[in-house]
């Protein structure tokens, strides 16, 4: 906490190893709500110092926690495997994945353009008045807390894609552990601590808590010097955030990625020869990939009721049959989807196609193939909840004898039934007109309800780069205008700061007229590049 | 109501005549549930064929609503001077400022940054898996409801800056009309429909509606075809369309301009001579400049207890006394102003310094000038509290015999003790060191606490470019990363969509490989000027 190891008071907590069901030492304190508070009077104490790094420093520092975390990672993936019961290539491919990303929020913070300078320079001769002159910069909105998520210790926990985002926009973070991996959090955690201390900041710009039980949660979204949430994880969990937040003196903004069912539409010309057996191979390796346990992992599959679709159809049947699960990351969460399957399975309408082996272990799952119309689909919507894990609904539509424009009606239709989604992906035949017809009219409606709209492949390899968007509309996200992964994630934390008329020995380095970082600044309307750039 | 008349069915509404009390014709019918579920069902409905608009289509649409108000400019004058009380001059200005900010926002579209395209090409050949080509930009929320505010009738109300830049991201409008100023509304609606009709667009792109009561803003909020809500108005107004939308199965963002008491400090060397006098002079004009309802109405002076001081304080008290009030916009804006005035004069340790004379009619009231010392200021929240009208508080601070270090602390802590602020005004002495040393310890402070900050100067004035920020932490505003001002305003109504291996006939021409948009496009992080612009 602050740079400081400090001894919980209410209790320890042991992690456990989903695959055997084992409790895994060391013990971790978790914090009372005094220690929470001291962590966020830090973090808000640490504020200024942290955001009035320049752009060079931020980006030191960021790489210096990229540079620990690959210092430990041999400790690093030993320890996430026996808590998450994630195979060691998985986990040592999510640690690149964390590190690449902390160091492309260095380059994000390098280059420059996230602080958005602008320049309306004064019209002094202007009539009837002068115009003064008017500068403005984005600034960090203050300390942010961060929850690990379950599903990826590494890139979506304590250093992973929220953390390095906010504090790539000069936010002191504080960090709530998942439970279920506090060994790796503490890893990691110690790493940043350490990459803050390196750099000359104060301790207070990164912080990371035990706690047990949701009350946490909600004594940090409540607490007054935290200026954003992040948040992955459970609708439940993510909307009690979001009301908390919304009920503060001071409401603030939440950013939870909570729920998504990822639709795929699979329309009659992507099916033809090869492509039916290919396709439901493809889409079971998407779909029993980290036993399911991916907010893109594709959950619904909506395809033609033709004699193509139906070779789609067995071949998925036979796969998730032969298919063997893989342990889940906890007990609750193995717990959760059989729940959620059953529950689905037991809608009318819905028949269980297959069903394929459970794994070793308490906790893997044999994968579920589920099935139901187009029209049930249409007019229930409790068809369309998540069920986090290996299982699928194919949903079947009619496609023989009508016409493209009918069946895009129709399909359509279906779409805009749809809550809120991260990703959509179409899957269209090359050189099909028909397809193309219902493609036009498809993609306007998965404008309005999707982050993400995939043509071919499948939607579970999120890239961090700059033209992703983790995000969509509610329920997907809190706020459709984020993103949770790539580099826009970063103006989730900023707001903009206008200076009036303010000397240039008083202006923050991005707006002075020498222009001594070297940005990109939008003068008068236009981006003006930097003369001469470092 | 998209573009046809519409008969309210649930009674009428007559504006009032502020300077004479007299109702003013004609009837205005007021609209039931069914009639505004009718309007943001048609804003649904056009919400597709508007966003599919090029840049120049919805530049080409934006001005022909500023020249479709300048045409009817004699008589809008004539009606707002009538429902509003506010001189001609002053609506002639404001009318220029609502048309040049349409045009604004047409440049804006025209030239096509706020899509901000992005482009991460494919890499086939990467290890240890190819990357697909992943392109983004930002799409417009959906319909919006924008409030009418009462104290800008044109400015920020039916075709103000809430509606240009909503229509500028591409999103279909329903404004709730303010009550008191049905007539202007009309007005504009109709010269806003007009261009609609002739740009060929689906009525539904803009509505406008006149209600009874709270009742229907709260219907609008909770509607669930809206999906962003911007208000300016009162605390209360703001917080009770926050809690709706929040609530609602699908939360929406609400951007509220509410509330702000703009503290100015002015610093030991900014008295010097005859600055005095002259600041005294420019503080009470933007105290009462249109009886003081402005959003940026100074009602916070910090100024020094020494002999500088006290020749500032006695010529604002004699100004104050030879002020005549000005008719307020309502009679409710009026009762409140006396309301609040009183109960902030009934505070201990607040003396009533100076009351000017009431103008003619039945709501010019009278400008007051009250004051308090720092201690009690700082310790006191009460104090700070928005009095809406020309009602200012001086706050005398301790200056002689101390440090400047001392004295940057003192003035520190006060403003630490603000909520969040529109704008935060600094006068400082332009050769004096020990004012420096104030301004260096109060600027991260400030930062933290308003979305403007002015060195010298008044803040009731708010330029339109693209550096204003209108905004500021919560009480100010809703939400704090948007500004209500200026061309930034048009990112509230925008979020980002990713198309990853969309084939080129299926991108939207902003992402297009051949450009035709001619657009400044981010690739792989870097923006690349379009090459061939149009």
């Amino acid at each position: 906490m602050a740079g400081e190891p400090v001894e919980g008071t209410t209790g320890s907590l042991l992690a456990t190893d989903p695959a055997t069901g084992e409790e895994v030492g060391p013990a971790f304190g978790l914090v009372d709500a005094a220690q929470i508070e001291a962590a966020t009077r830090a973090a808000e104490a640490a504020f200024d110092a942290f955001r009035s790094q320049s752009p060079a420093e931020r980006g030191a520092f960021l790489r210096r926690i990229a540079d620990n975390i690959d210092e430990i990672g041999a400790e690093l993936t030993a320890r996430a495997v026996r808590e998450t019961g994630l195979p060691e290539a998985r986990l040592e491919g999510e640690r690149g994945r964390t590190v690449g990303q902390l160091r492309m929020f260095a380059d994000v913070v390098e280059q420059g353009d996230a602080l958005q300078a602008r320049i309306d320079p004064a019209l002094p001769d202007r009539l009837p008045a002068p115009r003064p002159d008017l500068r403005q910069a984005q600034v960090p909105l203050g300390p942010v807390v961060v929850f690990g998520a379950s599903n990826f210790p590494l890139a979506f926990s304590t250093a992973g894609g929220d953390t390095a985002s906010a504090l790539a926009a000069g936010c002191p973070v504080v960090v709530k552990a998942h439970n279920a991996h506090p060994g790796t959090a503490e890893l990691v955690g110690q790493a940043v601590a350490r990459a803050v201390a390196d750099s000359g900041l104060p301790g207070g710009v990164f912080s990371l808590l035990f706690g047990g039980g949701n009350e946490i949660g909600q004594t940090l979204a409540a607490d007054p010097r935290v200026k954003a949430v992040a948040f992955t994880g459970s609708r439940a969990g993510g909307l009690a955030l979001m009301r908390t937040a919304a009920a503060r003196p001071e409401p603030v903004p939440v950013f939870a990625e909570m729920s998504s069912s990822n639709p795929v539409v699979i329309l009659p010309g992507a099916l033809t020869g090869d492509a039916a057996e290919d396709l439901a191979r493809a889409y079971v390796g998407s779909l029993t990939l980290g036993a399911g346990q991916f907010c893109t992992n594709p959950g619904l599959v909506l395809v033609p009721a033709t004699p193509d679709g139906d070779r789609f159809f067995a071949a998925a049947e036979r796969l998730v049959s032969e298919a063997t699960g893989q342990t889940m990351l906890t007990g609750p969460i193995a717990s959760a989807r059989t729940a959620g399957a059953d529950s689905l399975a037991a809608e009318p309408d819905v028949d269980t196609v297959a069903t394929g082996s459970a794994g070793p272990g308490p906790n893997a799952l044999a994968p579920m193939l589920l099935a139901t119309g187009l029209k049930s689909f249409t007019t229930r919507p409790r068809l369309q909840q998540e069920v986090f894990g290996a299982v699928g609904l194919l949903v079947r539509y009619p496609a023989d004898g009508q016409s493209a424009e009918a069946l895009a009606d129709a399909l359509a239709e279906a779409l805009e039934a749809l809550e809120g989604q991260l990703t959509a992906t179409l899957h269209a035949g090359p050189g099909s007109e028909d397809d193309a017809v219902v493609v036009r009219r498809l993609l306007p409606v998965l404008e309005r309800k999707v982050g993400r709209i995939l043509f071919g492949g499948w939607p579970t390899g999120v890239e961090v780069t700059h033209a992703m968007v983790h995000g969509g509309p509610f329920p997907a996200t809190s706020d459709p205008r984020g993103t949770s992964v790539g580099s826009l994630a970063v103006h989730r934390f900023l707001r903009p700061v206008a200076y009036q008329s303010v000397p240039d020995a008083f202006l923050p380095p991005a707006l002075q007229e020498a222009n001594p970082w070297g940005l990109n600044r939008r003068v008068d309307g236009t981006v003006a590049p930097a003369e001469d750039r470092a």
